[in-house]
């Protein structure tokens, strides 16, 4: 049996962590199907309100009796200009009208105090809870709450892009770290280097990580099946966490043009924008990608951004829009395939029995 | 003994490629030593002269009875409004005061049928002198060419970075493909795909063409030891071409300065510029990056950028100029070592007998 320090910290009986997306991917289905067949299933809980973090932990506790994680966005300042946020909206005015989306005017900009409350209000309820183990994008959380929730026998971890990332995230206290190559999906993690200098692929960022820190590393971009997992060991990683793997699995909650999407594109199909949420992200490129490129370094910051295209990306998604969804994947779409959980985890962990 | 197709092709012991980088790193005791040590030893001949190249072939058989190679920059067509390398001169111009560099009037600007003729005369001398393996960067030579090759009994390697341009090297009817993940150092091969979707990271790139094409996969950039060839070998590469390992070696015919820059560097610091070449490169940054990088998109293209900064480049070297010098380099510089070819080898294939 294939047993590491990471399986040993989080529980599990293969060394896979779902990853944590955002926006409706992680439905209780998903994570309790992945955590009862020996992975780690992980609720994506950056957007979500304390009550429905509430809901769905409990939703999840009806559904397996394995370890299972959550995923927090630690909140860093942000200021922004009214006049850059009127720029964007007659930016996005055009694909407003076209998608029928409600006018700006109902469009409430968010501050960081109140993005900071609902922070404070989500650990609440994921120490209340005592869910086995808890995730943090885009930074470190406070010294005190990494202790309350280590007081709380919580499993604290943190993701980073860089060397110096990995060693102030081992500083913290947190417990392992997930190491976000250039090839992953979605957001990109970083947060002391800048956005060029964090794209490192994992074949470099890997065991230069390694040699660092102490704590166990978990490899995250673009892997996809049991060659990623191999690879990721040899590195000198403890294990995988997989995205866009899961998010084409059956159980997945993600919209079916995005599954659709990923399926029938190549890694060469696959960019980094700013536009949709403020925060540089890698998805299947589409129309709004291409027309907001020439305006990307203008764009309000996250989760400015974030907010004022919110309705388009909703409206694009029941539209079944492709050209105006936030389509995220990681760089190895011709991998992804429809199939269920069980299959997933199956086949990678295919090619444990060899080493 | 560890065997595959690729080592039997190559007729070396080792899975490893010394990358032939350009600009006089590649010495006739680099080469050989590499070649002398089981991997094969690669001549950077891109910018060489026909005679320069019949020199050094017969110097590196003096030196050596084992298999080595060469490689060419396949030519494409490039053109450039008198305006353009007026305003690229002016930017230029402080930097070449600084540096005493003399003026733009000594320029030579090369245009694209000199440079096919050197390339065919090139070419030509190859094939008279037999070299064992010839590889070819930024794009496909004439299907003649190949076909004169091979005829010969030369091994023709092709470098791609992206799933497309493996496929149309194996079409085209090369015995091997090197695939150059976004990680690798200098010169950035891709020659279908833009710029941003050809910056694929190893851990998706190597399984998905290792998926494509059915001719032995070499995977490049960011691997210094063993690791990066096991983990390689498991996303379905049969070798690695490793070159800024080798360029930090004792016999490499790098600037000191180039290998003590690398030396000190952190992953965070290696970035992308087009400033030095007019063709995308990676290496660590320094003053003309910086400086340069808000114009970056309005430069000449390759190669005539390249003859405009090459009097600054050429004058940094000589005076120690961290500042104005082309520091080429992967993104693993952290794990690069000041040591000897014999030293790197013997380190790297360490883990072959583990498998």
């Amino acid at each position: 049996m294939f047993t590491n320090k990471m399986t040993q910290l989080l529980r599990i009986q293969y060394p896979i962590i779902q990853a944590p997306m955002a926006g409706g991917i992680t439905t209780s289905k998903l994570v309790a199907e992945v955590s009862n067949h020996g992975a780690l299933g992980m609720i994506g809980a950056g957007y979500m309100t304390p009550k429905q973090i509430r809901d769905q932990i409990r939703e999840i506790r009806e559904l397996t009796s394995n370890s299972f994680g959550i995923n927090l966005f630690v909140p860093s300042e942000f200021e922004v200009e009214e006049n850059d946020i009127e720029k964007a909206n007659q930016l996005l005015k055009p694909i407003r009208e076209q998608l029928h989306v409600k006018d700006k005017a109902s469009i409430e900009i968010p501050n960081f105090n109140q993005v900071c409350q609902i922070f404070h209000e989500q650990i609440k309820v994921i120490i209340e809870e005592q869910v086995p183990v808890c995730s943090f994008t885009f930074g470190i959380p406070s010294r005190e709450i990494i202790e309350a929730m280590k007081q709380h026998g919580i499993i604290v971890i943190g993701t980073a892009t860089t060397v110096n990332e990995a060693i102030e995230i081992e500083k913290s206290g947190m417990d392992l770290v997930v190491v976000q190559g250039s090839e992953a999906g979605g957001h990109r993690g970083n947060f002391i280097d800048g956005h060029q200098e964090s794209l490192v692929g994992l074949m470099s960022l890997i065991p230069q990580v390694a040699d660092h820190v102490r704590i166990p590393v978990v490899s995250a971009g673009g892997i996809m099946d049991g060659r990623g997992l191999t690879a990721s060991l040899c590195l000198g990683a403890q294990g995988v966490q997989m995205g866009t793997a899961f998010l084409t699995c059956i159980e997945s909650g993600a919209n079916e043009i995005h599954i659709k999407e990923i399926l029938h594109s190549q890694e060469d199909q696959i960019v980094l924008t700013r536009s949709f949420s403020g925060k540089w992200a890698r998805g299947v490129k589409n129309k709004f990608i291409s027309d907001m490129q020439q305006f990307e370094d203008c764009l309000p910051p996250f989760p400015i951004q974030n907010t004022l295209t919110q309705g388009i990306r909703k409206a694009a998604s029941s539209h079944k829009n492709r050209e105006n969804m936030s389509l995220w994947s990681g760089q190895s779409p011709r991998l992804a395939k429809k199939q269920s959980v069980k299959a997933l985890i199956q086949d990678v962990v295919a090619v444990l029995n060899k080493i």
